[in-house]
C-alpha cells in the first residue's frame, strides 16, 4: 500500500525538476457552489500536466537503484503520460522512446518530437503499441513508465497533494479527475485522513465508480469527450487500494457538464484546460458534488494539452 | 502628477472588489533570457483584464465625492475598458451604458451584455461612439470612465504594481504593454524610483515611443495585430507625465514577435493571453529588451479577452 511517506520521498526527489504550480483562491460561492473554491493550476506544469511528476519520480527512483541506464525511458502513450516521460527523460539527459499506434494524431507526434522523444508508431491500437513497448523494455533494459499503475508514478502524482497542503491554510475537500487512478491514488496516499477526497469521472468512463461497486478494478466502456486523457479501460490496482484506504468518494458527471465546466472556467478566469481536467470542476458546476456552505474545496486543474478550439 | 499615495488610496478602495491575481515564478533563463522572470497573471482578473481595477477606482471615487448617482457609468469601448466598466458598475448595483460603433463585432457586444451592460451602437467609428457617450454623460450625469486618461483610472491600474511588490521578494524591472498608457502611468506612479519600468509597444502603434521623442503625446499610426487592445491613437497626458517622471524606458516589438511570444507562453505554461498582452513578453522573447544575468523581471500578463484560436 502506498503511503504518505512514499509521496514525501517522491517530493524530495522530484522537487528540483518540477514546478510548484500556483493555487488561486476564488470568491466565496464561485462555480455555482457555496464553497470556498481554490484552483490548483497544475496545467502550468512542465509538459502541460501533472504527468511530469510521476514520470520524474519513476526515473529518479530507478536511478537510485541503479536500474536506469543509457537506454533511458520507454512509454506507450500519445497523451499526457507520454509527454511527461519525454520531459523527465530530457531532464536527465536520457533518450525517451514513446510507442504510439499508427493512427495517433499528428499533433501528438509533433509534441513528443518537440520534447526530444523518439516516436515509434506500431499497430492500429494502443494495445499493440503497449506490447511493442514492453518487448523493447525487455530487449534494451530501458525503464518502462506506466501511465498510472506503478508505485513510483502514483507517488509522484501525489506530490500535488503535499504542494497544496503547503499552499493553502486549510482544505476540507479535494476534487480530482480519474482515469486510471494514478492521480487519485497518489493524492489519497498523501492526504489520507487529512481531507476528504472525491474522484470525479465521466459517466461514460466510470473506472473508479465501477471498481468501488465491484470491490476491485473491472473493465468499463470507454467513450465520450474525455477519452483522450481519462480513457483508461480499468483502474490501476495501486490507485484503487490507496483510494479505498482513504475512503475516497466517487462522483460522475455527464459529457455536457464537462464541456460546460471548461467554458465556465474560461469565462470567469480565462483559464484553458482540457476536457479531462474540466471533469473535476464539473462536479461543482453541475451540482453533482454539493459542498456545504464555506467548505474549502481544492480543484486540481491537472492538464491543458488541449487544442484551444471549442471555446467561445 | 499622479503619485504613489494616489495608487495606495486606490488599492484600499478597490481591494474588496478585485482579485489578487497570482504571480508565477519561472525557471532562471526562461523565455530566451538570462533573467529570473515572474509572470503576473492579471488576465485572471474579473472581466478578463486589469481594466476592472481602473474602472472600479473611478466609480468608487465618484461615490465618495457624491457624484455617482443612479444613472451609473458610461464608457465608449468594446474592448477591455468597456468590460471593466460593465463589471465595476455591476458590482455597485448600477447600470453601465457602453457606446460602440455599429461595426463592432458581435462577440464584443455579447460579452458586454453578459456582464449586464446596456449597449448602444452609434456611428461607423469609435470617434462617433465616443462623442455620443460624452453627450449622454452631460445629459444624464452618469459617470464617464475613460479608457486610460483619467487620474482615477490610472491610479486603479497602478494597483497591479503594489500587488506585485507584495508578492515578490524583489523586482528589478517591470515589463508592461502600452496603448493609451494608463497602465504604464499607474505602474510608474506606484513604483517610481523603486524598480525600472519598461513600456513595450508594437512598432505599428508607438504612442509612448513617439511621445518621448516629441516631448509630449502625439498622434501615431494605428495598425497591426494588437490594435484591438493597444490601438489608442495617442498616449494620455496623465500616463505620459507619470512615465516621464519615473524615467520609464521604451521598447518596440514587431507583430511577428508578438504572435510568437503568445505561442511561446502557451507552449511553456499553457497560458492564453491576447496579443496586446503578449507584447510585453515579446520584449524578452525577441531580445528587444535584454536583461542582465539574474535580473528579476516581472511581466504583466494583463488580459485575455481573446478568441482562443490562432494557437497551435
Ligand atoms: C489531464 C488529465 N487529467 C486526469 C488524468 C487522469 O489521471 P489518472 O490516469 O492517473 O487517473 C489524466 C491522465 O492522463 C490527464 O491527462
Ligand atoms: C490587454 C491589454 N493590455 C494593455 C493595454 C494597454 O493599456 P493602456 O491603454 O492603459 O496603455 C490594454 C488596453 O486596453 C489592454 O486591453
Amino acid at each position: 500500500m502506498l503511503i504518505r511517506s512514499d509521496v514525501e520521498a517522491a517530493y524530495a526527489r522530484i522537487d528540483p525538476y518540477i514546478r510548484t504550480t500556483p493555487t488561486v483562491s476564488t470568491e466565496t460561492g464561485s462555480f455555482g457552489s457555496r464553497a470556498q473554491v481554490s484552483l490548483v493550476c497544475e496545467f502550468m506544469q512542465h509538459s502541460g500536466s501533472f504527468k511530469a511528476r510521476g514520470a520524474m519520480n519513476r526515473l529518479l527512483s530507478a536511478r537510485e537503484t541503479g536500474e536506469l541506464g543509457q537506454t533511458g525511458a520507454i512509454a506507450a502513450s500519445g497523451g499526457n503520460a507520454g509527454l511527461g516521460v519525454a520531459y523527465a527523460a530530457g531532464q536527465l539527459g536520457l533518450p525517451a522512446t514513446i510507442y504510439l499506434p499508427e493512427t495517433a494524431p499528428l499533433v501528438k507526434v509533433k509534441r513528443l518530437l518537440g520534447l526530444g522523444a523518439t516516436v515509434r508508431q506500431v499497430g492500429a491500437e494502443y494495445a499493440e503499441a503497449y506490447d511493442a513497448a514492453r518487448l523493447e523494455e525487455e530487449r534494451t533494459g530501458a525503464i518502462f513508465v506506466h501511465a498510472y499503475d506503478q508505485p513510483e508514478v502514483c507517488a509522484g502524482q501525489g506530490t500535488i497533494g503535499l504542494q497544496l497542503e503547503s499552499q493553502l491554510e486549510a482544505v476540507d475537500t479535494v476534487l480530482v479527475s480519474v482515469g486510471g487512478g494514478g492521480l487519485l491514488g497518489g493524492i489519497c496516499a498523501a492526504l489520507n485522513s487529512r481531507v476528504a477526497i472525491v474522484g470525479v469521472e465521466p459517466e461514460n468512463i466510470p473506472t473508479w465508480h465501477s471498481a468501488r461497486i465491484a470491490g476491485g478494478p473491472v473493465d468499463v466502456g470507454v467513450s465520450g469527450v474525455a477519452v483522450d486523457s481519462l480513457g483508461a479501460r480499468r483502474m490501476g490496482e495501486i490507485g484503487y487500494a490507496a483510494a479505498v484506504d482513504a475512503t475516497a468518494a466517487s462522483v460522475l458527471v455527464s459529457d455536457e457538464a464537462i464541456v460546460e465546466a471548461r467554458q465556465v472556467l474560461w469565462d470567469t478566469y480565462r483559464i484553458v484546460v482540457e476536457l479531462g481536467t474540466a471533469a473535476a470542476l464539473a462536479a461543482l458546476t453541475s451540482g453533482a458534488y454539493q459542498p456545504e456552505d464555506g467548505e474549502r474545496v481544492a480543484v486540481i486543474l491537472c492538464g491543458a494539452n488541449t487544442i484551444t478550439s471549442g471555446l467561445s
